[in-house]
């Protein structure tokens, strides 16, 4: 043909960064400080890596796992794995034994590289993993020799100890597989995602678009989210390729470490879980004036729907731009997201009305294509009220799991999210809820993903869950389950005058039950399966049902 | 695979506008106004253009050919025409007949529309065009029905009546071809490239990058750099994804009717060559309180390097960024571009630095490879001063000549562009010259692009061209041609100590030849061919050489 057939292969992308911006920083935090290197270090090291790799044996194709916080040497990984054909498996630290086991196994990983601090998490199970054949301990800098009962473990630093500081990328099939993530099934064994070059390729460009993230080379990115989590979102390789600055807070995440690392380095863009934001605002408020936020532009937000309350907040107060985004690991993530300003029409737009779109999940992707269907698979209209299944496909989109491929969960070409949506006319798609947790009332939805987001604005409220309970005559009712701000004494009379607001009465919960705190999942949302196995432990029933003892 | 194989089509991504924008609009305009439509209405009218074409009997991989000024029918072209999977081939409307006649016969186009203005310069040749069965005119809105001698020609209206309005764009391999475009070749025939599906989707990607042209959907686009030149540079495409405004001058390309189009209708982003800019300039010069531009953003000027005082000028006067680019037909054409702020080290430059950045060719984009080459090809360093042959590669780089491989143009999997350049140590390509307009004096080289951007700095002066005349002695010496800017006195003697305040002796021209006029390509360059020819027809000979008569 007459234009060039060069693969999609991600080390195109990721050589770019060290090349035109060789002396940019990768920073992470350390127990006592940071740690740095610059881009150049940075490739030269995971060149070093490949070339261990490689005389350790790993072949095209082959799992290389990380058990990691989010650094430097995570970042190396990240590079040189997929650059030397091999499939780079990020295992979910927060993941319970039983789930860690099955992973591993079903993977097939050769060698693991694991956090210092997080090697007991694996020393608990190392007897069940027969494929391993190594384990790499990250040890922290300036902590001193770890110890660990991992066997035939060695030392990152020794492992790239004496191999080549160059690469020569090898060249193969664009479909060839890159990155492994299992996502914590709500049924059944975890399942896997195997993205391609391809795909990953496709969804780094597509990344750095303005429209997008409008990732830039001069931005300075923070990612939060776990870079076991989706491949980061994506964070790691667009910045890489762009040669921008990043700043990584291994393991410490409270907010005020987080604060103090956005302040100091300078950060731009920052990218995590709701959760996260909720708990940065809350320090911001008790303590306002002590950090200098000037430098930073955007925060990204996804896995769950952040509050369009917190979302105005950031915005009228500090003129940061949250972006909420709609994604799966099924879809590398990246599969919507809200800007204030994408469209020509939305020059006109006032700020009510910018951020009436900035509490939707967001505009598709360009590249992906995305439609909502009723119970008969047929499309329904996008009228912003009709709801339905999600759908979406594309070249970033996964076909089948792992080794499990699960055909029910995909059709004519489709992924079925399992989320349930509306889209509107202006084509913004809105997540009602997730099918398992949409409340079905006297044979209507009551999502409770809306519920959550206007009981959390509410002062006083610091996290809401609502989840279905069982009811003979509805089939199911709302509960809310509420976490107070610090300090604060709202009550349940409070929230339910809240709701009734905005609500018709029979989508109002049946009742409001305060709680300390909420479990969460790995991934850092609201944990409703949990919940809703706490509510059956402990006998819940709904108040109307109650009967005297 | 785990991952969908979606082929990368560019229908996938044009449909988007119509969804996301649909009342977004298209402006053209005519000689008395402008024509107005919306997104939907150029979608639809694609279809029922792809629609009538099928009925014509078009099939996957015919040429359909235009002849066409920028406007809302050429955009529909644009989108029908690939969808349905035949190629697009832009027919340059400045090529004189003896090329036109070749390049559409070589092309063997089974249709041609034309802008009834152009239809002449067609008829001229028609006899000759075995290949063509219908012509299809596009009458200007209001200007009554057109004549033409053109055989079986009908109207574009007419060719679309009746048929469906609605199209389910067809799937195929993503490296079908998509679009033709021929280059001016320098020696021989003309030459042609084949874009394919694949090759301008990634183009497209790319192009909506941040650090690329920086392209929003909020973005009102004004493209100058007519249709028929390497797809337009790519912006119909990248704003029709987007759902951009998007605003055509057609024929109206004067400096004045640009600046009120630009000016009324919000355009925040326009693109066209030097030549183009340089008249605006002077218009604005003339007039400087009579047109508001506090929405025109940026400017993208490639096809030859824009003097650094013109970039300056606009900064310092408007604050619009002019982003320079290099590209090709054979890139797609992006291949390089130099922006403002694009690395994270650029945050620290003061505006001298980023002055002197936005004065080379650019920074390389994500997904290519570049490197210059000695004679015997071997790389060179990225010092900023070595200077060889420019090679380039990646997936929207051509591979051959459309029916005309041309290996010498190819070598190793890269392209071997005929442009001699360095790359700076901040890998900033720097373009001294196409090859063969380099100078070459006393075993040295003289960059004749270094010359003539020096000297339209100087005031006074609006054009310049440096070209080689022969030299017994040294091989050649450079002689420039200036013309001056109306009104302006400049003289011989004030360009030769204005170039000699910064080239070294041996370096500066021989001789200062002043001219009313230069010659233009057909898309708006110096024709330095043209130059030398007239020099060699009028028997000049260098000051040196001159004996009494």
């Amino acid at each position: 043909m007459t234009m060039q057939r060069t693969p999609l292969l991600i080390s195109r992308l990721l050589d770019r960064g060290a090349w035109i911006a060789p002396e940019t920083e990768v920073v992470t935090l350390t127990s006592n400080g940071t740690h740095r290197q610059t881009y150049a270090d940075t490739a030269a090291r995971a060149a070093a890596l490949a070339n261990g790799l490689k005389d350790f044996g790993i072949e095209l194709g082959d799992r290389v796992a990380t058990f990691m916080w989010n650094g430097w040497r995570h970042l190396e990984l990240y590079q040189a794995v997929p650059s030397m054909g091999a499939v780079l498996h990020t295992l979910n630290i927060r993941l319970g034994a039983d789930d860690l086991r099955y992973i591993v196994n079903h993977a097939a990983d050769r060698i693991i590289f694991v956090d210092a601090d997080l090697a007991p998490l694996l020393e608990r199970i190392v007897g069940d993993l027969p494929s391993v054949e190594r384990y790499v301990i990250c040890g922290e800098p300036g902590a001193g020799p770890w110890e660990s009962s991992l066997p035939n473990a060695v030392d990152y630093e020794s492992f790239l100890d004496g191999f080549s500081r160059n690469a020569a990328w090898p060249e193969f099939d664009e479909n060839a597989p890159l990155g492994l993530c299992y996502t914590s099934g709500t049924t059944g064994n975890p399942k896997g995602v195997m993205y391609t070059h391809r795909s990953t390729y496709l969804h780094t460009m597509c990344e750095a678009m303005t429209d997008v993230l409008n990732l830039s080379g001069a931005d300075c990115t923070c990612g939060i989210v776990p870079m076991f989590h989706a491949m980061g979102w994506g964070i790691p390789y667009a910045a890489t390729m762009l040669g921008a600055k990043q700043v990584m807070p291994h393991r410490f995440m409270t907010p005020d470490r987080l604060l103090d690392l956005i302040v100091s380095e300078s950060v731009t863009i920052s990218a995590g879980v709701p959760t996260i934001w909720q708990g940065v605002r809350a320090l911001l408020e008790t303590d306002p004036d002590r950090y200098d936020l000037s430098n930073l532009d955007r925060l990204c937000c996804g896995g769950s729907a952040p509050p369009l309350s917190m979302i105005r907040w950031y915005w009228d107060r500090y003129r940061i731009e949250m972006i909420q985004g709609w994604g799966m690991t099924e879809t590398n993530p990246l599969g919507t997201v809200s800007r204030r300003v994408a469209k020509h029409s939305h020059r006109e737009l006032g700020e009510d009305e910018r951020f009436a779109n900035l509490g939707k999940a967001g505009l598709l992707s360009p590249g992906l294509e995305m439609e909502i269907v009723d119970e008969g698979f047929r499309p329904l209209p996008h009228d912003g009220t009709s709801i339905g299944e999600l759908l979406v496909r594309g070249p970033w989109v996964c076909s089948e799991y792992y080794r499990d491929p699960q055909p029910d969960k995909f059709r004519d070409g489709w992924l079925v999210t399992g989320d349930v949506a509306a889209i509107d006319e202006e084509q913004y798609l809105i997540i009602a809820d997730r099918s398992k947790d949409l409340v079905k009332s006297g044979g209507e939805w009551i999502s409770s993903v809306d519920l959550e987001n206007h009981i959390v604005g509410l002062e006083g409220v610091a996290l809401a869950a609502v989840v279905a309970q069982p009811h003979p005559k509805w089939d199911e009712r709302p509960v809310a389950l509420v976490v107070r701000a610090p300090g604060a004494e709202v009550s349940a009379d409070e929230v339910g005058r809240h709701c009734a607001a905005r609500f018709a009465k029979w989508q109002l919960p049946d009742d409001v039950l305060f709680r300390d705190a909420l479990p969460l999942t790995t991934t850092g949302k609201i944990d409703k399966k949990a919940v809703r196995a706490a509510l059956a432990a402990e006998g819940y029933v709904l108040p109307e049902l109650r009967t005297e003892a």
